[in-house]
């Protein structure tokens, strides 16, 4: 079998010296074009041989396939650094398809969310349902499942249990280490991950780190960041060596804070990534591209913005076939209309062309989604969310508009009875986290502030980073319809109201993917976020907003399964304030 | 045993961040210069703390030794991408005594060289050789031995001989593939060490090959070239993705012609390369430092040209922890006396301080030397170099002074009672290639015009690529002197006349390799040149314009042990001319 694999190796290896000397004909020629030469910094005329999937030269005499390019620049497939798949809620063949088209064809994925439900088996049903896609699928390996002990997540997963999955050939290390405490600290488990991946890369996570602790954390083999949000800690990090992933997501968006310490002298020492965006911001501005297209339109010269996006990625990676239209490069190329406009109105994979006018062309082969259930919940009814005043003063979350992090209040709370009720007229409504991995039993009862809902609940399975059933409401007894159907559809996003389920968005694959097209899905996402703005919510996006309030990593007040989290303590509180 | 390494590297992690933290006191602090940060980009004051080697932080406490380096620089330590350490004829611990204390921290050398002579135990020598010394010596497979079958020489390693050796830590890959008709008409041998080398790198050398034959070349995986002695050779190697090895060797000197090719938007595609560097040119001009200083005189930023000679080469060959002064990078730095004049005035190696004003202050271990003789060699008398007339006219080597190129003459040569003899009034003298790896007898006999000796003969068992032992004389006996006087020294470099020996240098180790110091190695040259001119050889380098006389892939005419080749024509030609 080796054998056989090694001829057919050498047989490649033949046919592209072959096909690059004219001796045969190249399987395709793109015909007319300029191409942007990412390593020698130049944009000129070229017309590129394509053979078995590679380029393999400049001066072809025919070809099986010659396209017209006339007009068009050609630029390497762009490359996203670091991405969590999960927060477009599609499988990667969906994701593909809505990337592709818009340039990307390589992806750098971070398996966290679905790692955190399904653990191992999640980072395997990622790399295996990315095979024979037209997009480069590579992973690094989730580096804190869980996030904390203070929630309960599907899995955890210590070095241990990441050592068989290392030495994957996609896999190219240990991803965004964001447990910097450990580092610093030292935690024995987190050194071990660490030294796990010594011989690949870790990336980091380190926002606001600074100083002394910086360097700790550089000086423990962590070269990359995608957390600076201001020029000054881009700075730091580039000048402690750290390879600076420019992030422009949905929620965290960073690229024109960054922009100005780009030189051509640095420019080498940055990335663009995407780390989360949701369907519609990928659907309606893009994705890599759009950070091109920012980045030269905010002054960036668009040779080293398409060189950031691509080739950087690549050296990073150590994935020496990719970012540069050369020969012996795999022949991931965009056809942009222009270096003016920069946009993608063709891309071609592996020297095929894929997609054209923002659509892919080439079929996709779906993937069989992870078997068994993602919702194990232990049985409930409308009184799981009641519970009754012990002291006049509660904690209560107070949401700031478009923002993760939360404010804690202290308020008394309305009381029917001895039994604490939604306050509409204050907005402070119930809210509750429901284990789902393990049926615990487990439910994190708390109040919040700032929803608007006038009537009716919300819930998700979308509930960084443990994925628990998160549902906020004014009547339990909607909360409670809200979560069934969350759990009779393995998971999505619900809102109800007198007992109907107004809307809701199925994602069955581990409570966090859908199995439809990201068009689809961004459609589900507007009608859930429409009906919640229906029954009196304003946030401009309640679901994101609903989807971080279980994160016991970002402060102020968080609730998960196992209760009520002050953040800048690090510790569990009682929801009533004994001393008030 | 494992878990015993892991446990020491895991202590090592610990200590780098607590150190970085001044949780503890860091071994060493750098204090009061200016360091060249090739991350990025700039120039500016910094402490640097050390500790167990590595670079922690730019911010300590308190430091177990600090050194002050008011007004100095700093820079990483060089990096020679491309180095034949036998082109300086001495063991690698005698070139890191040499080449450190200018700055050298990093070589990745080829042992093709020895490998010529002693095959696969030659290349494990200059492995095991290097170890422990305050140099990082990698080390790429030699990939063309030999370099063709005219000549006889000590090994023949074909892919399965290389491939015990490609897993080795040390070893980055495949060397100058120089068989680049091998490469683009698809010998399958030479396939095979490509394939050996895929996971790995693969260094060309391909002078003067353009167009679809190049495309062809770097199609099959090859990266690198330091072959370029144009701007116009370089520039299209540059856009087919070739890094490009700026050469200053002492044949081969590039680096005037390739730099006005350097830009900032390119300049990551380039390193510096020695390639040949003899000991008198590393003595007198310097080695990397040389060439950073020549760069920066004729007008390239100080800056860019430290990261050339740094961070380039350590990037292309995936060195992650070289090639800057970041936290968790060796503390592998050049302590230079300013951007001036680029002087490296001290060194520190992992940490500490091993050179200081030119000279190594760290002690050295020296390494037995290989076992067994490498002079193995029919008996030879002076009628060995006798032969008769057989046509008037005869193909003769005409010297080109300071080239390695030949022309091929046709001339009658003297011929005395049928026995042709040198003649001194044409300057044309006898030739002898003896062969000294098998004892196979074999002797190629031949004239030499433009060496101006005027009596006596000089030999040497340096003679690429195969050194068998090269001799020219006017006199048949003091040829036989001389190359006696090789054999008994295990190798060297000989100058005899009327029967007595009037300078030699031992060359014992396998015999290309001194055991001396470079200084006396240059001094032994010195001697034997001067010997030489002497006797009237009127050539600046005799024995350099000697050692390439039997190497038969630079044209025109060559004589190897087994017959006169014509370059041009890649066959066997026999001395005389039958035509004529």
């Amino acid at each position: 079998m080796l054998l056989l694999i090694q001829s057919v190796l050498m047989d490649l290896l033949e046919e592209l010296i072959s096909a690059a000397r004219c001796e045969m004909e190249a399987d395709c020629l793109l015909e007319g074009a300029e191409i942007v030469n990412t390593l020698s910094g130049e944009l000129y005329r070229a017309d590129v041989a394509v053979h078995k999937g590679r380029v393999v030269g400049f001066d072809c005499c025919s070809a099986g396939v010659v396209l017209d390019l006339k007009g068009a620049v050609l630029s390497p497939g762009f490359v996203d650094g670091h991405v969590h798949i999960e927060s477009a809620m599609v499988t990667v063949p969906e994701y593909a398809r809505a990337v592709v088209p818009r340039g990307t064809t390589t992806v750098v994925i971070d398996p966290h969310e679905i790692a955190n439900v399904l653990g191992i088996e999640g980072i395997r049903y990622m790399l295996d349902s990315s095979r024979n896609l037209p997009l480069n699928v590579y992973a690094m390996l989730p580096s804190c499942v869980p996030a904390t002990d203070m929630e309960t997540s599907g899995a955890v997963l210590g070095a241990d249990a990441l050592s068989g999955l290392i030495k994957d050939k996609r896999v190219l290390g240990l991803a965004e280490m964001m447990n910097y405490p450990g580092v610093i600290f030292r935690d024995p488990e987190v050194l071990k991950k660490i030294k796990l991946a010594e011989e690949k890369l870790i990336d980091g996570h380190a926002p606001k780190l600074t100083g002394r602790d910086l360097s700790a954390y550089v000086s423990a083999g962590i070269r990359s960041d995608h957390e600076c949000s201001s020029l000054e800690e881009a700075e730091e990090k580039l000048r402690l060596g750290m390879y600076i992933m420019i992030r422009e997501g949905s929620a965290a968006k960073n690229l024109l804070d960054i922009l100005p310490l780009v030189t051509p002298l640095n420019a080498g020492q940055f990335l663009f990534v995407s780390d989360d965006r949701h369907p519609a911001d990928i659907l309606q501005e893009g994705h890599i591209d759009f950070m091109v297209r920012t980045a030269v339109s905010h002054g960036l010269d668009p040779i080293l913005a398409i060189r950031i996006a691509s080739l950087n990625a690549a050296r990073y990676f150590g994935l020496r076939n990719l970012g540069a239209i050369a020969p012996g490069y795999r022949a991931d190329i965009v056809v942009l209309d222009g270096l003016d406009s920069l946009k993608a109105v063709e891309v071609i994979k592996d020297g095929k062309l894929v997609a054209k006018e923002c659509h892919l062309t080439a079929p996709l082969i779906s993937f069989p989604s992870p078997k068994g259930a993602s919702m194990k919940i232990k049985i409930l009814d409308a009184g799981s969310f009641a519970f009754k005043s012990e002291h006049s003063l509660a904690r209560i979350i107070g949401i700031i508009s478009g923002q993760i992090i939360t404010k804690s209040l202290s308020l008394p709370p309305k009381v029917d009875n001895s039994w604490v009720v939604a306050d509409t007229q204050r907005d402070i409504l119930k809210m509750a986290v429901v284990e789902r991995h393990k049926a615990t039993g487990n439910i994190g009862l708390g109040l919040v502030q700032g929803f608007g809902l006038q009537a009716g609940a919300m819930a998700t399975s979308v509930a960084h980073d443990s994925h628990n059933i998160v549902t906020v409401g004014v009547s339990e007894e909607d909360m409670l319809t809200a979560v069934l159907k969350v759990k009779e559809m393995g998971g999505g996003l619900v809102v109800a109201n007198e007992g109907q389920i107004t809307s809701s968005l199925a994602l069955p694959i581990a409570g966090l993917l859908s199995e439809k097209s990201m068009l689809e899905v961004a459609d589900g996402i507007r009608q859930c976020t429409k009906s919640a703005q229906d029954l009196g919510c304003d946030l401009k996006d309640p679901f994101m907003t609903l989807s971080f309030l279980s994160l016991p990593v970002i402060p102020e007040l968080k609730l998960t399964d196992k209760g009520l989290v002050d953040v800048t303590k690090f510790k569990f509180v009682p929801l009533f304030m004994e001393n008030a």
